[in-house]
């Protein structure tokens, strides 16, 4: 019957690794496990297709020990059975498996005829260089809060600090469309002060509101942005989804920098023995999807990411990955004026310092707060 | 000046249960941070307005110990800073926390006000009865699988089964727009198939097609399956978002049942220190978000929820909830035929048994296989 014909994939194939805890033996299983759970999700023993078997099935390359219970896994998947979708991507990467602990995904590698598929950051490192014209010093970002200020109040100090001499003021993650700052009157009033702001310091200074949304208005908002004149884009992919990032990055209509924003993917980089690596998660997905700077919790601060963790996670945004621009490392979460100088010898200068609430505390005087910590990069 | 007239927040609040670890001065210390993180996010003393302090900031309301080192602590937020949105909802109940470990989102009260936003299930259990017209018994479903298979190769499996009474069809969420079964082939194929096997039955078998979908086509896809007849839709939050399923469940041109699948939330529930739990993620969520099913690993199965994890959800999928619809809970998970006397004693009769693979597993006459299991119910 027509509808036995033999599958043919083509021969593009990704591999992923994952830490698997257990003994060893338990570690090869699961590595089959996944195998089967992430592709066909069916008893092995009553597949009777071999091409099925032995195409669709993921395939493990090896198992490492790392420690006597930690074991990498590095298994082969068909690029065929990803269909072209980020959404399917990731479903193949870590959908079912996620609700087995003691796996984590720690690394993926996709070919370049995968990695082209994707469009990346549409301005990147280079990109944002010139779009801000600032060279061989970090971009400096600050964010609008605290929620409950009033539109023409937030854009007071969004007027205040980029007369300071900021490169980017971001919207809170929180400020979404509630009626003490409605999204709309936000955009108006506040790409007007930074006009204003513009007009007496000669330079732009870019507003990103957060179109964080409901699904049916992610884009809506995006368009609103860009028809006030907003300088980018704050979204989260732990809220609206990876693909909903990656839709309005791609989009050539709206065609601004885009900021990921880490708000409700913490659980998954929680635990060391299950969940996503921070490079995968934190630099790869959100490169993947064309993120221009990723926003994380830097060591230190408020939020308990280890110096490694966030080695490993700039690391992502900015090596090698096809022809994909790299992404900004934001590190951000409580940091402070005096972390500067730790933050650049630790990334170097090709960061987005994102300073927020503590560029109020120096004071009343929001523009000579900026300002000193402009004088100090 | 205008913009620092005070705040008038509506009276509405909600409140969340948080479980924290650690001495109890330490939960009493994280209870107030939350109350922070979650709302302005700003180091509190530096917020100046009384009427920010007292109406935006979240409020502790209590923290109780449930051992020496795990506390709960319940805080109430004001309605109006999530605006009306699911998103915000999300970002307030757990967006930036899940980047700080041990704390987990336990419950989450909503008042009538709220709650009498979302639509929630459109058929629900009541619903789904009356679509099916099948009356004391759990509804049975299976799924189409292997991944790799051809869409006529999906059909005739569909067909198959369909004679042999099980109620609904639907797709392994692995499916998605492969080449080997592009989306709208297998909708075609597999709705003739059921309309030719209900000729013969006298009754329907529904279809669901996994809508899990790039952003910008999972409407589109939803739209085709309504075209071609298809019974429900299966999504998965875990990767659309939730407000995408809410989209698509409240879509009155849509108007099917939607099942929610768990792929890629499990992380969320895998350590009992942090995430959420399994009743608020799997349970509150997806009914807030007009699921009308809800899919989930049965204990006992291939992977590891526990029977009380099970219980909570399947009690927040069709316990009291404002005006909304209650849920069916849809075990399953590596379930066989000799499960589903003891699964019906547990969850009682208003489940969606989902069946996959094992019912491949008593021989090729699938049919007959699906006949056996309509027979013991």
């Amino acid at each position: 019957m027509s509808f036995k014909q033999p599958l043919s994939l083509s021969d593009e194939r990704f591999t992923a690794v994952y830490q698997v805890t257990g003994s060893l033996k338990e570690a090869a299983e699961r590595a089959f496990d996944i195998c089967v759970e992430q592709t066909v999700e069916f008893p092995i023993d009553l597949i009777h297709r071999e091409d099925i078997r032995e195409q669709v099935v993921g395939e493990v390359l090896g198992v490492e020990s790392v420690e006597a219970d930690r074991h990498l896994a590095t298994i082969r998947f068909a690029g065929d059975i990803v269909g072209g979708e980020l959404t399917q991507l990731l479903n193949v990467l870590f959908g079912n498996i996620s609700l087995k602990p003691g796996i984590r995904l720690v690394s993926v590698t996709l070919p370049d005829t995968m990695l082209a598929r994707f469009r990346g950051p549409r301005f990147g490192l280079q990109g944002l260089r010139s779009l801000t014209g600032i060279a061989g010093r970090p971009l400096v970002c600050t964010a609008l809060k605290p929620m409950g200020l009033s539109a023409p109040a937030l854009a007071d100090i969004a007027y205040r600090f980029a007369l300071g001499g900021v490169d980017f003021i971001k919207d809170d993650h929180g400020l979404a469309d509630q009626a003490f700052a409605p999204f709309s009157e936000r955009l108006k009033r506040i790409t007007a002060a930074l006009r204003k702001a513009a007009d007496r310091t000669g330079r732009p200074c870019l507003y990103m509101p957060n179109i964080t949304a409901p699904s049916d208005q992610v884009m809506a908002r995006a368009e609103t942005a860009k028809d006030f004149g907003a300088g980018g884009l704050l979204i989260a992919p732990g809220i609206t989804g990876f693909d909903t990032l990656r839709r309005i990055a791609e989009d050539d209509r709206i065609g601004l920098p885009v900021f990921s924003h880490p708000t409700m993917l913490g659980t998954f980089t929680a635990h060391p023995e299950s969940g996503i690596s921070h490079g995968v998660l934190y630099g790869l997905l959100n490169r993947l999807a064309g993120a221009d700077a990723t926003i994380f919790p830097h060591f230190g601060g408020r939020f308990t990411f280890t110096k490694e963790a966030c080695g490993e996670l700039a690391k992502s945004a900015t090596g090698p990955l096809g022809g994909l621009a790299p992404m900004w490392p934001v590190p951000a979460g409580g940091m402070s004026l005096e972390k500067v100088e730790e933050m650049t010898q630790f990334y170097g200068t090709d960061i987005i310092l994102l300073i927020g609430g503590n560029l109020h505390r120096k004071g009343p005087d929001l523009t000579r707060n900026a300002r000193e910590l402009m004088e100090r990069l």
